[in-house]
C-alpha cells in the first residue's frame, strides 16, 4: 500500500518546503540584529535582491546593505522585519516562494508600521542547500508590481519583469 | 524498530498539517492581489465565511466579496492581510485550524492596523485536497466570541455558535 | 538508495521542528483568550520566562501572569500577541527556537503596536512532549540584549546572560 520510494519522495517535498520557509524566516531575524553574514549567507553568490529602488546583484551587495549606516541606524533605533508564513512551490532543485512582510520602526513608546511588502523568492539547491537566487519585493501601496508578484508567487511561477516601482 | 506503516501515518499527519497551513497562508496573498479565483478556490463549493456582520455562504459568495468594489478599493489604496502561523488539528478527512491575522491599510507614508482578528477554520479533504468548509472570524476587541474561537480552535474543536458580534 | 532508518531520522527532525513551531504559535492564541491553563501547559513545571523586568521562574508563575488583572484588562480591552514563524534547531531531546512577535492593543477603531520583541526559547522533550524550559524575550528598541538573543537563537545556541534591559 505504501512504498518506500513514494514515502521518500513525499518526505523530500516536506523537507524542501520546510527548509525554504525556515530560510526565509531567518532573514528578518538576521537583519534585525544587523547580522550581515547571516543575512548574506541566505543568498547564492550571484543571487539578487530587487527592492523598490535598491537593486542588489550579489551576496556581497546584500552584505553591504545590512552593513550600511542606514541599516545599522535603523537597528540601533529599534526595528522589526516581521515576515509572515511562506507559500512554497518546489520543482526539483528550483523553487519559488511568496510571503508578505512588515517593517516596524520604534516610535515613542511603541512602533509604527513603515512598510508592508510582497516578497517573491526564487531559490536554487546548491551543494544540497537551498539559497535565494532572486528576491523581488514591492510595497503594497496599490502598485500593480506588488500584485503581480503575489499572483506569480502563488502560482509557483518566476517573477514577472517589473518596471520602475510606481509611487 | 520503525515500521513502514507507522512512518506512513506520521508522514501523512505532517503533510496534512503542512498543506492546511499553506492553504491558510495563501488566503492573504490572494486577497491582497484582488485574486478572487485564487481566494475562492480555498473554500469548498458550499463553504462558509462568517466575519462579523458579513456572512458568506458559499465559494461564490467569497468570490463576490473579493471582487467587490469595497475590496478592490482597499487593494488599490494598499492593504496587507497578514496571517500568522496556524495551529492545526487533523482527524481523518476533517480538520480544525486557528490563527490570528492583521489587516493593515496604507496611511500616509506608512500603514495603520485596521483589524486584528481570531480566525477559526474547519476544513474537509475533498477529492484528496483540503478545502475550507467553514471559517469564522471575530475582531480581538474584547468580545467573548473572539476568545471562544481561540479556545475551541486550540482544543481542535469546531467553532461554537456565536451571536451577533459585540461592539 | 533510501534506507528506512534514514527516513525515520529525517521524519523525526521534521516532526520535532513542526511540533515546536506549533507549540510556540499556540502561546499567542492562548494568552489572547486569557487561557492561563493553555499558556502555562506550554512550559515545563520548572520552566522560566524572563521578559524585560518580569521574571517568571515556573509554570505556576506563567499561569499567574496570564491570570493577572493586568493581563485580563489587556484582553478585555482587545489585544493581539502576534507571533511570527519560528526558526528551530533540535539536538536530541533539547531544542532552541527563535522568533519575533508583536503585541497590538486596541486603540480607537484600530490597533497600535505596543511591543515588537525578540523571543528566544529553550525546549526539552519531557515524556515524549516538547515543553519550554526557558524563554527570554527583549523588546527590539535598539538594546544589545535583543540582538544577542536573535544571534544566539539563529545559531541554535542557548541564550546568553543578559543584564538589566536597556531603556
Amino acid at each position: 500500500m505504501t512504498d518506500i520510494d513514494d514515502i521518500a519522495a513525499r518526505l523530500r517535498r516536506l523537507e524542501d518546503e520546510h527548509d525554504i520557509a525556515q530560510l526565509i524566516a531567518s532573514y528578518g531575524l538576521a537583519v534585525d540584529a544587523a547580522n550581515a553574514d547571516g543575512a548574506a549567507a541566505l543568498w547564492s553568490e550571484d543571487g539578487s535582491y530587487d527592492v523598490e529602488d535598491w537593486n542588489m546583484q550579489s551576496q556581497a551587495d546584500v552584505h553591504a546593505m545590512v552593513s550600511s549606516t542606514f541599516h545599522r541606524d535603523l537597528v540601533s533605533k529599534g526595528c522589526c522585519h516581521f515576515i509572515g508564513p511562506s507559500v512554497v512551490t518546489v520543482g526539483g532543485d528550483e523553487a519559488v516562494a511568496i510571503s508578505e512582510s512588515l517593517v516596524l520602526v520604534r516610535d515613542g513608546a511603541g512602533y509604527r508600521v513603515w512598510r508592508a511588502t510582497a516578497n517573491h523568492f526564487e531559490l536554487r539547491r546548491i551543494d544540497g542547500r537551498w539559497r535565494i537566487s532572486r528576491r523581488t519585493s514591492r510595497v503594497l501601496d496599490g502598485q500593480p508590481g506588488a500584485h503581480a508578484l503575489l499572483r506569480s508567487g502563488l502560482a509557483g511561477a518566476v517573477a514577472p519583469a517589473l518596471g520602475e516601482a510606481a509611487t
